[in-house]
C-alpha cells in the first residue's frame, strides 16, 4: 500500500483555506509526513491522523511555507507524551533552529529528535519494507526531493514444486532472493519454476519546490506516482522562472519526461482561486494528471 | 471604542478547532495583535481582519502556543508588501530567533521590524489616543500582562458660554485641558463651568499566563474589562499550581480584587471539550464573566 493525503496545496501565503505544503506518505504500516508547513498539526486532527503515528518527518527547505508548523507539532508530540524517538531529515540549520526554540520556552522532550542533516543524494533512510532516497531540486535555496519505495518484495517459495525438483528447504531463503538452485547432478533448476514473483514495488517520489529542470525527470524516473508543484499557470511562466518555480505545463513535461504512472500538482499561488486550469493545462500533456487536494488520499 | 476580538483561546495543544492564545484589540482606529499562536495568521483571514492594518504586535512569553504563529504572519506581510514599520514588543530572545529564520530562508522583509525587548513594567507604546503599558506576571518563564488605555481626551470647549465669559480663544488649548481661566478683574471662570467632559477612557488588561497571584489584582486595578487565563476548573487547582497557571475560580477572584468592569476566561486545556462549566464557576464569585470564543469581538 502507498498512498498520499495532502494537507496543505497552497504557496507560501495561505488563501482560500489552502494551506502551506504538508503531506502524509503512508507506506504499508509507515506513515511519513513530508514537510510541515504552519497550521500542520491542526490539519493532522482535522483529517484525523494520529500524530503519534508518524516516526519520520522529511523537510524539503527552509522556506517558513514548508517547515513552519513543525515546531509546533513536535512540541505537542511531547505534550502527548512521546516517548519514542522520531526521525527527521531536513536542511542541517533546522536542528539548531529547533532547539533554540525549546531552549527560550526552557522546554525539554520527552523524547529524542534523531536528527540527520541533509547532505547528498541517495538512501537517507531505510526499514525492512520502505526505503527512501533525497534528490536535489533546482530552488532559489538549496532543496531536495523525496522518492519513497517499497522494497522489493522476496519470491514466494512454491514448496510443492520445490520439494518435487529435490530443493533442500535450507535453500529455500536463496530461492526467495532470486537464485537458481544446481543439483548435484548439474542440472539447474530455474529460480522462476519454483518460485512467484511478488508484487511490483510500488514508489511515490516528492519533487519539493523546484524550477523548471529535466534533470529531476531523471531522478523521478518510472515512478508509480509524482507530485510536482505548478505554482502557476503557463500564462506565467516568466514569473515562474524568476521565483524558481514551476507552471502546470512544466510539470507535466516532467511527468511524461519521467514516465511516471500519474501526476499530483500542488503549490497552487495564492493569486488562483479556482485551480481547474492548473488540470486543464497539465492534462494537455500528462493525461493522468490529478490535483493534489488538501484532505484527499491519493492511492499509487 | 476599545474592543478585543480572540483568535485563539486554547492553552497548549490545538484541540476541538480551538487555537493557541492570539487577540487583537481594537482601540478607536488602532489594531493591536496580542499573542501569536500558530495559525493566527489563518484566523485572521478567517474572521476578515486585514493585516495590513495591525502595527503593533505584543508577545507575552516565549512558549510555542504565545508566537509559534508570528514568523509565519511577520513573512506573509513581507509577501504581501508591507512597507509601514512594524513595531514588536517581546521578551528579546525573539528578535535573533526571527532574525535567524529569515537568514536561513535567504529572504529579507521589505518593511522593518522596530523590535522593542520587554525589560520594565511600566508605558512600553504610546500614541495621541493610546497607551499600552506592560506588567509581569507569574509564569514559569519570563511572561508579561498588558494593559491598553485610551488617553484621557481632552475637555471640549464650549465656544459660547466661553465667549460670554470673556476667555480668548488663545486659551482654548489650556481649557481643554482642564485649566481654569482667571480674568484681568481677578475672577475665577471654573473650568467646568465652560467645557464639557470628555468621555472616560477606556482600558483593557491582557494578563498572559499566570499563576495566581494577587499581585496582578493590583497591577489591572479598576479595568473596563480583564482577559484573565483559567486553564482548569477549580478541582484542578494543584495541577495549576504546579503548572503555573489559574482555575476559573482564580481568574475571578482576581478581577473581583481589581474591581474590573468584565472578565474574560480563556487559554483552557485541551482536555476539556465543553466550555461551559468555566463560566458557571466564575459567576459564582464575579458575575459580569464571558468565556473568550474565537471569532467574538467583546466591547468594553
Amino acid at each position: 500500500m502507498l498512498a498520499v493525503t495532502i494537507l496543505g496545496n497552497n504557496s507560501a501565503l495561505p488563501a482560500y483555506d489552502r494551506h502551506p505544503t504538508a503531506q502524509v506518505v503512508t507506506l504499508d504500516d509507515q506513515l511519513f509526513l513530508v514537510d510541515c508547513g504552519e497550521g500542520t498539526q491542526m490539519q493532522l486532527s482535522r483529517y484525523k491522523i494520529r500524530r503519534s503515528r508518524i516516526n519520520h518527518i522529511f523537510i524539503s527547505h527552509l522556506h517558513g511555507d514548508h517547515y513552519f508548523g513543525l515546531i509546533g507539532l513536535l512540541t505537542s508530540m511531547g505534550l502527548m507524551n512521546r516517548e519514542q524517538d522520531l526521525f527527521l531529515y531536513a536542511p542541517s540549520p533546522l536542528e539548531e533552529l529547533i532547539n533554540w526554540q525549546l531552549k527560550v520556552a526552557s522546554t525539554s522532550l520527552p523524547y529524542t529528535i534523531r536528527f540527520s542533516p541533509l547532505l547528498e543524494e541517495g538512501v537517507i533512510a531505510s526499514g525492512p519494507k520502505f526505503k527512501v532516497e533525497a534528490f536535489k531540486v533546482y530552488h532559489r535555496i538549496e532543496c531536495w526531493g523525496f522518492k519513497f519505495m517499497q522494497v522489493r518484495a522476496p519470491r514466494k517459495v512454491n514448496p510443492l514444486k520445490a520439494r518435487e525438483n529435490k530443493i533442500p528447504e535450507h535453500f529455500f531463503d536463496r530461492l526467495k532472493s532470486g537464485e537458481d538452485y544446481t543439483r548435484d547432478d548439474g542440472f539447474v533448476v530455474k529460480n522462476e519454476f519454483v518460485t512467484d514473483a511478488a508484487p511490483k514495488p510500488l514508489s511515490y517520489a516528492f519533487a519539493a519546490d523546484t524550477a523548471f529542470n529535466k534533470a529531476v525527470a531523471e531522478k523521478v524516473k518510472e515512478v508509480d506516482m509524482l507530485y510536482h508543484e505548478a505554482t502557476y499557470l503557463k500564462d506565467l511562466e516568466e514569473r515562474a522562472i524568476a521565483r524558481f518555480h514551476c507552471t502546470s505545463t512544466q510539470a507535466a513535461i516532467i511527468a511524461q519526461e519521467a514516465n511516471a504512472g500519474k501526476l499530483l500538482l500542488g503549490h497552487f499561488s495564492s493569486k488562483y482561486e479556482k485551480l481547474d486550469p492548473f488540470l486543464e493545462e497539465a492534462k494537455e500533456i500528462f493525461p493522468n494528471t490529478e490535483l493534489a487536494l488538501e484532505g484527499v488520499t491519493y492511492r499509487v
